[in-house]
């Protein structure tokens, strides 16, 4: 059973994603994480690390506070 | 070299648990970690997943964002 904070981090990165018109191969070099892992990500089948999160986090150029909803 | 990441999530897990009078043994039972576990994290010794993230984040009852420094 997929974690619901893994599903919702998921949904946030594809949206910032989205709406910065990057593919997940942009977003991989930008973060300097593998395409896959980011598919992985997007999709909650990853438990991502404290150190990746700010890694994608850079790579939207946002604080991880900003990668979280409220 | 630890990661800075990890450093500061280390310090602000600390803070946020003396803030509240918890022993690492308390909030081990709070989060459902292993004391040692809590230890590590804030010596900054462990590259912490997102679901443990959110298991530290309930037992303080905050918000996944408030653990986090703008």
């Amino acid at each position: 059973m997929k974690k619901e904070v893994l599903i919702e981090f998921g949904i946030r990165v594809k949206e910032l994603r989205i709406e910065r018109n990057l593919s997940q191969e942009q977003l991989a070099e930008k973060s300097g994480l593998h395409r896959t892992y980011i598919g992985m990500i997007e999709r909650a089948e990853k438990n991502i690390t404290l150190v990746n999160i700010q890694k994608i986090a850079n790579a939207f150029d946002l604080s991880i506070k900003k990668l979280f909803n409220d």
